[in-house]
Formats: structure tokens, C-alpha cells, sequence
């Protein structure tokens, strides 16, 4: 990593310009960094014609916090390898890696600036048709095709090294995991939740299923997951769906993306009490939100047994009826991560704009306290659900 | 590896003599070959004062089948750090490294031949009052502290990563999930026996259950495990119990190791049938290893649970009932390999002397009949347990 150094719009600029193969030789470009996220620069590099691609670069601390939290530059090599991965399996629904330096950290990526970041739009009471579908069909591709099922044992074993992120990682199990259910100076909730919380720390059968979800975390290497799924981590537009910022990605358990999704749409269901005030429009946004989660939920389930069915390599797998049981224990890991992260975008260190940007304390407040019942009673009636259709009624019957 | 050659009685004496820490300088060595493994080259380097030391190299290829199968050197690196890794955690019962060098895939090892490899002992009737506390003490031991209960997630993930070891895992994919479910030249077993075989091949859920097990083994690095467990890599006296050839050692499921134990216990009690005529005897024999598959399993289980007590490290872990809940899971796949064990022992590539040596065609019919039906009803009924008396209660059900 000698060479390593942060770029400024310059040298972004000049570095761009000298691979040579983005725009015209003669193109007048211009750099700008608009990188609001938390542990990356990201430069716009475009020129007169509205050609464009973006440079991400990864800086050895998390930006949010300064250069006291050091982090390490080997999530760039991470990131842009999963988005390729992934991108080989899926390219519809993975932006386009279109360069990688990892002694600079640095990725250069499609632009996708016509589409927009799916957590905004939400938030502006946008909707997206084919989003359920999309996002069903990239995890389970993803999913799928880097799962003992499909992958041999020496291909997957040399891609679990490969994918070993501990850094990253350590941040999720704490967050996740850790944080919310401790005494810790990172968690974020207002002091009228208090009982609630205390009550969620102190019910031993919702700890121990934490356990058992941060044990599979851990030590449940079933596919190279995104690892960051949330509605930050998606760009949309009417007909498209693109997956960005996989710098979390790693081999584990195959429903922890699909859980972080579903959590997304629920905690912007929740929020949506706070932030609609007419009943028709938020009925709407309620009926469009559930909908989508079953779409997303049948999708994934159908897509997924069909690639089994079609695709499975190993043997043993093709044994009637396994991929079933396999996708059904899937199905229970999902609600259980939709509980954590329910429970953790509530009350530990990284919320949500969704329900932040409420302004009124005590229609913010009643949405919290909805999100952390949700995601508890989510956790706790995972493993009594056995199908898609059991996992949707278990939901409603806690939103309605 | 350019500096590899396999090394014969001159050269090993000459290798030891060289390092000069094993005997005084002035000592006459002899040496000599005795390896009856299948991977391995074994020689006995001794003074003439009774002191010696054990001297095992890797050939690049599997002995038993000759040099068209090769075999990666990296195994030795495997089992001389394996072996380290748990003399670190229990070193009364883990053979001793005195040295290693992986580019000649030589490791030189304490020298156990005042004790005897468990197997010849049990054949000839011998019993050994600590066998059971010794084992479970071993693998309640090494698998409770290179598991995350006790490491730290960086700990772990680059042990995993250290022990990441395809060929040889590969190896029992196939010999143990793979081959005794299907048509396979590589298979052994009578033709008596083809009807009770192909029962076995149309169950679907065994073979369902088959590939939930081969899918744990793929993707459930809970410790770092010995990998081959069988009664050949168990040297014992009165007193004393130590592990050797840890060479398919691998971060793989818990009960896979303790499974294969037991599983070679009861390979050894059906073939007491075939094996001692004198009622009285094989009573005595079968009552000693029941009530040593009843102390081992007892005792592990007491042990982990001590030790998650007193050691767990990882705070979401020490959630009350939580260790007691895995174990459970940990004693259900345990059942399982231990039943996958029989069947693979009876039908598949690699047999036991303890039923193989039954010269009797009807008598070892018998047997192969019992340990066929024995290991698939294990499998069948692992996850109706939920304790060790459970456990203990079904293995007497189908032996009785």
C-alpha cells in the first residue's frame, strides 16, 4: 500500500484521464466529489457530452467518525470484486465495475446518475413497480450461484478465503448483534423508549435466537452476500434496479441480505405513520410496500428452487426435495435478520433517514416503538413459520 | 516445494541426526520404515538407549493407490499444525510435534510406541477404563476453543483460512456423502447385501438427510477438527489416550469428529457378534463399549458446557440456554456422522479390520447387515433427540 494517496478532484481527474479509455482523447473533463456516505470519496468524472463514469475511493478511516477509526483500504478490493462477481451472475441488477486499483483503493464504476438512491425516493412516497421482482432475482442469483449447490468444494473453499473480510464484518457483529442489546455508548434512542429496550435486553428467549443469528453470521459461509443491503445500497429508476457499495461482502449466511432488505421496507412502512399525514396516500404506500415484500419473497423462493431444480451441481443436493427444506430454513434466517435490523436501525448507532427525518417527537417516537416490536416478535416467531405465505401473514399480522 | 524428495531409512536417520536435538551427539541411530497408512511415509529413528522419535513425511501422492493419485504436501502442514493447535488446548491426549519442515512435508512427532493404536486393541478384546473420559475430553476441549465461542471473530476467521484444506476434504465428500448413496466403482461391499443397499439409495429422507450433513460439513466451520477420527488414530495404554493424524483436519462441524468415534465404537460392538463366540465375553465386550459411548458422550457434554461457562468469550453468546441449545444441534449432527460413518465403513471404499477380518461369509454378513441398519436409523432419528440419555437410549434400541 505505499503508494496509496487520497485523490482530490485533480488528480481524480488526471487519473482517469490517463487510463485513456473512458471518454474521447480529446474530451474537456470535469471532476467533482460528492460522496456522502460514510467511508469513501466518490468523484463524478464527465465531459461535455454528458458521457460519465464515477471513481470511488476508499480512505483508510470511516469518514463519518475521522481518522481515529482506522479501516481498512482492502474493502475496496472487496467491493469491487463482489460487484464483479455478482455482476457475472447478475448484470442486470449489479453496477458495472469498469476498473479496479487496489494499492490506491480506488474503483472506477458505471454512472448511474440517472437512476436515484431507492431509500429517497421511498421517503418521497415513490414507488417502483418491478423493484420486488429485481431485487428477488439478484439475491437469488447471487445467492444461488455462489452456494454449495452450484459451486464445486474446491472453487467455493478458494472463495471463502478470498472473501474473508474481518474488518467489516466486526462492524456488522457489533452493530447487529452486540450494540442493541448491551449497555454501549454507540446505541442512539430517546430515553421514552427506555422501558421498551430494557424489557427487549432482558427477554432471554429473544437473546438467545441473537445468539443463534450471530452464530450463523459468524460461522455460515452458505454464499458471497452483499452484506449491506438497505435501501441506501440500491439505485432505481421506473424500470431498473442496480445494487451498489457491496464493501461488506463476505461468505455467510444467505439470508441476512434478503432480511436487511425486507427491514428496509418495513421500518419505511413504519415511518410512513410518521411522515404521511393523508390516510389515502399512506394506505397506498402500505399497500405498495407489503406488496413488494410478498413479491420479493415469492420471487426469491420460486427463482431460487427453480436454479436448484435446473442448476444444482452437487449430487447429494439434487436429493427430492432438500433444496425445499434448505430455502425453508433460508425463510427463517431472513425474518430473523429483519428483526436485527428493525432493532438496530431503532436504537443503535445507524438509523435510518426514514424515521429520523420525522420532526415530531412523539409521531417519531410511536414509529420507534412500532419498529422494535416489529423486529422483536419478527426474531422470536421466525422458526414457527415454514413458508413464504407464513413469513407475509406474520407480518401483516404486526403492521395491520 | 522444489526441495522435496521422499526420503528413505538413510536419509530420515540422517535428517534427525542433523537437527541434533533429539538424542546426544555421540548416539547410535537406526532407523526403519513402518508406515501401514495409505498417504504417508513412517520411519523409527532410535539409540541404543531406548530413546526414539517418530519421523512421518507426505508423499505426493496416495500410497494405497500409487502414484496416479496424487495427494497435495500442503497435508502435512495440516497435520503438524492441527496436532499444535490442539497439544496448545489439551496436550495429554495430542500426539507431541517435536519439529516440521513443509518443504519436505517431514514432521517429527514423540514417539508412542509403548502404547497401541486402539483399533488392534479392541479387535483382540482389549478394553481401557478412561477411553471414553480421555475423548471426550479431547474434543470437548479442542472443539470449544478454536470455536467462536471462545475466539475472537479475526481469530477465528484466519484460522479458518489457515486450515482451509480442499483435497482432503474432498476426499470425504465423497467417501462419506457421495459414493454409498449411488452406483460407484470405488464401493465394496457383497452382493448379499444389494437389496439392503439399494433400500438405503431410495429413501429420500435419508438422502435428504444425507445432504443436510454433507451441507454442514461444507459450510459450518464451527472448530478446527481432527477430521479423521477413527479408532486407527487413537493410540491408548491403561492410562493414557493421544490423537495422531490429524491430516484432514479442516474448521468443519462439531459433531463430525465425535460422531466418527462413536461410529467406530459401534463398528467395533456389531462386529463382536461376528468376531467372539463366548457368550459371556462378547456381553462384557458390548456392555464395556456402550458404557463407553454412554461416559463419552456424558462427558463431552458436561465438559462444553463447562467450558462455555467459565470461557465464552463472545458476550451475546453467554446468553443464558443459548450454549445448551447449540450443543443440542451439535448432538444431532453428531448422531448423524455417526450413522454416515457405519454406512460408508460397511458399503463404501474404506473398511474396518474390526468387520473385514470376520472370516466367516455368514457371520460378517450379519454384521454388515446390523451396522447398515444401525447407521441409516441414526441418521433417520438424530433430530427426534434432544439429549445425551436420548441419544444413548436410541443407539440401545437398535443394538439390543
Amino acid at each position: 500500500m505505499s503508494k496509496y494517496v487520497a485523490l482530490n478532484n485533480d488528480t481524480a481527474l488526471s487519473y482517469v484521464q490517463e487510463l485513456g479509455q473512458f471518454f474521447p482523447a480529446n474530451a474537456e473533463l470535469s471532476c467533482y466529489e460528492f460522496g456522502d456516505g460514510n467511508l469513501n470519496l466518490v468523484f463524478r468524472i464527465q465531459d461535455t457530452e454528458n458521457r460519465s463514469v464515477i471513481l470511488k475511493q476508499a480512505l483508510p478511516y470511516a469518514r463519518c467518525v475521522g481518522e481515529s477509526w482506522p479501516l481498512t483500504l482492502d474493502r475496496a478490493r472487496i467491493e469491487a470484486s463482489v460487484l464483479k462477481k455478482h455482476g457475472d451472475v447478475c448484470p442486470e441488477h449489479t453496477a458495472q465495475v469498469l476498473h479496479h486499483n487496489s494499492e490506491l483503493a480506488v474503483t472506477i464504476l458505471e454512472d448511474l446518475g440517472d437512476m436515484a438512491i431507492l431509500r429517497g425516493e421511498l421517503n418521497q412516497g415513490n414507488t417502483f413497480k418491478y423493484l420486488g421482482t429485481h431485487v428477488a432475482t439478484y439475491l437469488a442469483r447471487t445467492s444461488f450461484f455462489y452456494s454449495d449447490f452450484y459451486l464445486s468444494a474446491a472453487e467455493k473453499k478458494a472463495l471463502v478465503q478470498e472473501f474473508t473480510n474481518p474488518e467489516l464484518c466486526s462492524i456488522t457483529e457489533d452493530l447487529f448483534f452486540d450494540d442493541p442489546y448491551r449497555v454501549n455508548e454507540r446505541n442512539n434512542y430517546p430515553q421514552a423508549l427506555e422501558d421498551q429496550v430494557s424489557l427487549l435486553r432482558d427477554n432471554q428467549a429473544l437473546l438467545i435466537n441473537i445468539a443463534q443469528l450471530k452464530s450463523k453470521f459468524f460461522s455460515s459461509p452458505q454464499t458471497l452476500l452483499h452484506g449491506d443491503v438497505h435501501t441506501g445500497s440500491v439505485f432505481v429508476s421506473e424500470k431498473d434496479t442496480k445494487f451498489i457499495d457491496p464493501e461488506f461482502g463476505f461468505f455467510g449466511p444467505i439470508g441476512f441480505d434478503l432480511g436487511s432488505f425486507i427491514g428496509n421496507l418495513l421500518l419505511n412502512y413504519c415511518a410512513q405513520n410518521g411522515r404521511v399525514t393523508e390516510a389515502p396516500k399512506r394506505r397506498d404506500l402500505h399497500s405498495y410496500l407489503l406488496n413488494t415484500i410478498s413479491i420479493c419473497l415469492q420471487t426469491f423462493e420460486q427463482q431460487w428452487l427453480t436454479l436448484a431444480r435446473t442448476h444444482t451441481n452437487d449430487l447429494s443436493f439434487q436429493a427430492p426435495g432438500y433444496a425445499e427444506q434448505f430455502l425453508q430454513a433460508v425463510l427463517q434466517d431472513t425474518m430473523g435478520y429483519c428483526g436485527t435490523e428493525l432493532i438496530r436501525r431503532t436504537i443503535g448507532l445507524a438509523h435510518v433517514t426514514d424515521i429520523d427525518e420525522i420532526e415530531d417527537d412523539v409521531k417519531r417516537l410511536a414509529v420507534q416503538k412500532q419498529t422494535l416490536l416489529l423486529g422483536e416478535q419478527l426474531i422470536l416467531n421466525a422458526k414457527s413459520c415454514h413458508s413464504t405465505d407464513d413469513f407475509y401473514q406474520l407480518i401483516i399480522s404486526f403492521v395491520h
